[in-house]
């Protein structure tokens, strides 16, 4: 399974992949099964594809809209052709989402800034520009990114091998470094921002991303240096209230005593891979949306642009919403 | 060059190794050279060596004695026997303050602590038992460490590669984890202490060790959870006023963009590879010394201690003061 494996990995890519796989669970038993057995399929295929990653919400999310529209089908043609166009409708909307993204957050950035980011949200995390990382590269082609410090983001390195490559693809000057380098880097004036994206935002603003963020957000708020989290709204989950409510994947102890397969500890090494950590609300002073830059006190302004979102977009496009 | 490619590493430990290199050295000259070549073969040495570790103050500390000794000497054969006699004393001394560290550190953590510590600081690290890692493995010995948490300290993996290998042979129950794990299972109160080496130790109590030491401090403060710094004083260096004073070696890209030669980011990418970072005095709570706990001011209790230790030993086994 593709996103289990993380071969598809970023919360929204994972929501796009998982809608696109009911709609493939859809087709495959239409051509294949008895009168009836879209709906079913579809449903066993949410059941096995909502296990594989409890941290992003953009998962079930997905899945409840594809599964909903399936449900509200007459017969299995039309159950088929509802899942593909839901699918097609969430990976639009993402798109759409990303750009207006990147629009609100690049100019957060001062002319000549050098922004610090964590893990991947590229093209290769989203279904479109990135969530963080193309408010970064919108940001450098308006001419206030001068540099981007790419930390590598163990134990899977998604900083060193995604986002080096995407900033390379735009042109972006940029250099990788140990994820400890981080806090030293900002203590030598060296970072002017920190922008990283999210697996999961609680009503409250806590937030869930890659293992490693939540110390970038304590050395950014040690050195007074502003941390912002990019996140389309189907990442917000307002059934979340806080952090503590959001499940921590525990990820095999192999991914951090071995690299790509070979080992770098001792035969015998036990480890813990916590895959992603949550940075509380108040170390965080902005979250870019596809609505805009959202401000303390999250809270509210969560609510705000949620209870906004809900008055001009159709029930079901409405992330946290779905899931009442 | 055994020390500039970091087969040695630990502070203590390069300390000891240059001394014996210089010894060495005198051997050689003799051996191989005319009179009066001793000395000169030793001055040689020592530039170059002196050359390979900016940051460590053991190995010029460990430099200037044993070329002091030699200096002193009259003729090639007193000055070999000066240079190996140095060597030897310099070894035993560390041997007998990491007994001493250990024995003062081990006290600080409460029954049934978990620790946490950063990069490799055992037996391998130094001359004897090690230091951050000696304190530990005898706080376990006497049943008041219960489990450690090893940072795998990128980008050379010390922690994974070596402190997990050592604290394997001592017995002690303990986990690797990614760097950037460690402030989330901060949160989680899964930290009781946290505990370091250092290469170099200034007046002040600002403290260069491995890189990601210093976001771990950070990390450590935010979350209340003590902070120490085990450390002999040969590796405070009393001419250093602050941390500020101290220069980071910046080691090659290729630490950051391959493990073990195993290309971890795309070709052509860049890093940043500094490989220590200076953590304020601020954050630390406490130096542990073969003289017992130093506490803050650290100004105050580093003079105190350093004062005392010239009265009661030879100048020339005196860190610091030997540099003037």
């Amino acid at each position: 399974m593709a996103i289990e494996v993380m071969r598809v990995r970023g919360a929204p890519a994972i929501g796009i992949t998982a809608a696109y796989g009911l709609a493939l669970a859809a087709c495959l038993a239409q051509a294949g099964g008895a009168d009836g057995s879209v709906a079913r399929a579809v449903e066993a295929a949410a059941a096995r594809l909502g296990a594989t990653r409890p941290t992003a919400v953009n998962l079930r999310w997905a899945l409840d809209r594809v599964s909903a529209r399936v449900r509200e089908a007459a017969g299995d043609a039309s159950g088929v052709a509802a899942a593909i166009e839901e699918a097609q409708r969430i990976h639009g909307e993402q798109r759409r989402a990303d750009e207006a993204l990147a629009d609100a957050g690049a100019g957060l950035f001062a002319p000549g800034s050098t922004v610090l980011t964590h893990c991947n949200t590229g093209p290769l995390a989203t279904g479109g520009r990135g969530t963080a990382l193309g408010v970064v590269i919108e940001g450098y082609q308006r001419g206030l990114v001068r540099h981007v410090l790419v930390d590598e983001t163990r134990p899977r390195l998604q900083g060193a091998r995604l986002t080096s490559w995407e900033l390379a693809q735009h042109g972006v000057p940029h250099e990788v470094i140990a994820d400890g380098a981080a806090a030293s880097l900002m203590a030598g004036g060296e970072v002017a921002a920190v922008i990283v994206g999210a697996d999961r935002i609680a009503a409250n603003g806590d937030t869930a991303n890659k293992i490693g963020t939540y110390g970038a957000a304590i050395a950014a708020h040690y050195h007074g240096i502003p941390f912002y989290v990019a996140a389309p709204l189907s990442t917000i989950d307002a059934a979340t209230a806080n952090g503590g409510a959001i499940p921590i994947e525990e990820r095999d102890a192999s991914e951090v005593l071995a690299v790509d397969g070979h080992p770098v500890a001792p035969e015998g090494a036990r480890a813990r891979n916590p895959a992603f950590d949550v940075t509380p609300a108040a170390l965080i002073d902005g979250i870019v949306t596809e609505r805009g830059v959202l401000r303390p006190p999250f809270d509210a302004s969560i609510a705000a642009v949620l209870a906004d979102a809900v008055a001009v977009a159709p029930p079901d496009a409405v992330p946290g919403a779905a899931r009442d």
